[in-house]
């Protein structure tokens, strides 16, 4: 089995429905990766070995959900230098708390931080920077690109031939 | 057919039950329109190339509706030099980053912002647009504007009616 | 003297240094306009009459600036059908007050908002609309992006030859 | 019939449900009232001549519910000195724009403003006033006080005796 | 000397740039007024004492200014049933903390909010409430509003004459 | 029977749901307390004799859960040298007006501010503070922590469990 | 020397101005602290070493000030389970950055938030814990308030003096 | 001179100080980069050509900074599969607009956004990214990382000899 070159993690198995859709993207582009519950404030020794292993353990990117004061992605960027990416999950306070508390990280040591559940974007910017060495990833890229416009335009001929184009007018 | 005066467009498909009252809006007017799917991010080809002629195909408004970080109406806007209205949706931020993604454009290039959802607006504003080389769109306006004021007040009779008007203190 | 084709109100005298702006743009585009200080609040029935004469008047586009609980835009919206350009004004609560109180108008009566404080580009909003009905305005409009993008340009050119550009590695 | 001593203001009938709450406590404490639905901005004159009649026919307070750019209770201050108290109701942006467009009014034209969807409160804040000049109000206000206050204990009782009074520690 | 009529009442000292902007206005309109300041939290016995005798005492009005967690509005309120105008201050967060803290009371017992820093507008306030039994107060508000007004349009003037008025297009 | 040691107050009944989280940790932990429905605003006398009498009372602690302008637990503190917890409830504006109001208390008068609705980690809190006199429960909060850690970890295990561990990339 | 009860540290020395205000308070009240600079992201290490180590050597209370992503107070807690006291700073997002990031702490693991910037309140939350042991400081701690009181009621007799108070009405 | 592997691209030249921030990084690291002047919205056809042709023109990283409606990121994001890092760079709305429009993309075109004019950190990400691929930088990011401990130690060193350490308790 190959080795893991993306790490998820996860403050709380309440967030797998959301970061699921991050091992989905990985799945789907064939990028090997695992999956775990670690949380910044109750298993911080576990947070701490974690990030501080995962270059050696041959992570090449983390990926990091949290919500409310989502110190997890924070935490795993404070001891490796690998990139680390940061999934504010959805709150109480709409997802803002998260949000401010993933990205606005102090000089030195920065998040790459996505939009509020945007796991699955998580994953694409993972894949990207994964990519830079591995052209077959790059070709998926750019396929995957191809397939979305694809999708819109798809919906757009959906929409015109359901008649909603243009209009005739009423008084002609 | 007569040809669309007003462009509708949408990042998403998803995005239709509430950018179909533009439509609605556009229809009962008698102001021709035409509808499409076109995604800032998903399809910025298609959406530059509508933008740049959309001068040359007739249309005289762009409507654009999106959510988040909702470039749609920018990209148009910096394309074209014909009025773009923007339509900010709903979003996970409660529309407040729609919103502000929408009306915080520089200086140069101008989006017309109307409220969250507000895709009825949206057309009511392209038509009052319109209207300013249209003398009959104007005269529908002012019948719109009328109805608008004839419904408040059949709402206020009906209010009065159902007694919930002058209270009869108990005290007398 | 020609007609003013656009009016530009204001809800204080003091707002007048962003207000400029607005004139400043349409005097560059030739576009005959009128300025007024006029308060939704503190003089609301010389706010109805200057709306509800407008268009009579020859007035093509309002553009109303104002801050806090920003009415003008809205007062002017309700008694004409010609378009209003709303611009929220800086204000105690950064402008977001006045943001919200000129873009969330109730359904059948818009104002087009442009950014806080974005004078200028409620003054372009209004040419794009006049354009519509003018070549040379469209052509002046075109003319003013390209000034636009040179001046952009050459910003980029001085960056680059201000050493800015590609780097020298200290490991060559 | 008494003359309404009350005036309760509302943008629409749909505001009804909320602003209903200020009818009940008007009723309650024998204060006569009338109830309209009038919209700032699809029946503007209306909303002109309620404000500017208001003092002559008897009105001693205006209570006026709006949503969004809410400017109801502005443009009928703008247009009295009676006393208008103002209830943001709740909207798409969590009533915030309410709140801001009702509360942030300048210099010169006060509205007296009430949390959000808060119409009991609104017709708490009127009697209050009313009983200025009314000792029989002022008797019937303190009642009220005290009802809230034997509610409050009655609740209390009924927390203690379901036992979740003082807990049994686990190592007496 | 005539008992006070009006209660201002601050949290702190420094409060008082502002809030003096109260005491000019119900000087301007001969209101009899007592100024103090006491604060919900450092002086709750005073603050309590100073609700519970204030209707006694012969106020009919209190103004309360407070920023931050601002109490001060909300704890007279609670002691009691004279109108309180609450005057939320500027804060670290904006006013919006003060603001939130003062609006948003329980049901039963309201706040009168005016805007941030609107220390004028809550003795204004005041007065429209004086003047219900009072036809002095109200001549003068009727004054007051005449003298915003022409004020206003004495601006509206200078404007024009400064040459701010109709352009003069460039291409006659 | 022992007398409490930690007082949970709030501000209305309809609380209970979101504080009984607090009355639960503290059995769990074996430490008595006592449970009150008590509010600033409208038992502002018996919110003044609870706090003042606290200390006497034997409570070491408060804990005060309120929403809104969220005025309990700075009574409380107002009145009392011993600490007070307080925990913001969520209310219209998500909390935020709640979490203001309780945080941002004046110089000299601090609340101990918790998440919104954050009432077990009041509690928890509030363990904390007493386990500095108390070896037992110091052991017992060590303990908690423990099980917490061991929860994540449990779940950790349940996720690689399922599969949702390293995944087979597709081009092995 | 007295080993220190109180463990005072911040993220970076630009905090001390703020954070020296805890300082003086602590001296003020003669409790013995120690002060340092931890950076939760830029020292790690030293962050999971002193808040591990802290109750061993003889902290009783951690103080955190940190700003932006303020993760400093929640890092502490995740190592202790003596109260921690979060200070949110001042920051570029008003400190709404550093308040959500360290007050929306999971359960489990709770941090005492202040106010933003509120560092004297967080030393005097930390002698009001410290007093719960310690008569002297509950003494001194009901002193201060008694001198909190004496000034305000200075600052109010002050503000009578100079003439603030009750005003003569011009129509006597 | 070696081809530049990251692209520094900011929306006007006013951004400069911030953005060199950035290239001041790279310069550090050793990484050949450009810096260039882009317009989303007044330069769109060289924004789109400028992503279109990164990666062939051997660019590894684009950094874009922008404020108000940012949408310089997205639209680099939607026409290259290289990693596009996003500066929310500091607006009228405290930088909230700039973040929102940066971080909150539609699914499949992610932007790694960093804080509010973080463009340092911006540009650390950035060598994260290419040190997969480059031991030496892995190297020296490990070397800033213990510079940047080192100097937080340093600073604790000052505040300890300054003698803001231990307090001598003033009751021995």
């Amino acid at each position: 089995m190959s080795k893991a070159h993306v790490g998820i993690v996860m403050g709380s198995d309440s967030d797998l429905p959301v970061m699921q859709g991050a091992a989905d993207v990985l799945r789907q582009f064939g990028v090997p990766f695992e999956m775990s519950v670690i949380s910044a404030h109750r298993t911080p020794h576990r947070a701490a070995s974690y990030a501080s292993t995962a270059e050696e353990r041959g992570l090449k990117v983390i990926i990091a959900g949290a919500g409310g004061a989502a110190h997890l992605a924070g935490v795993m960027a404070s001891l490796t230098t690998i990139p680390v990416i940061g999934v504010p999950l959805m709150s109480q306070l709409q997802g803002v708390d998260s949000l401010y508390s993933t990205v606005q990280m102090p000089s030195g040591v920065p998040v790459a931080t996505v939009g509020v559940n945007a796991a699955k974007n998580a994953a694409l910017l993972a894949v990207e920077i994964l990519a830079l060495a591995d052209q077959e990833l790059r070709r998926r890229l750019r396929e995957h690109r191809e397939s979305l416009a694809a999708e819109v335009e798809r919906k757009n001929r959906n929409l015109t031939e359901a008649g909603s184009g243009p209009a005739l007018p009423d008084r002609a």
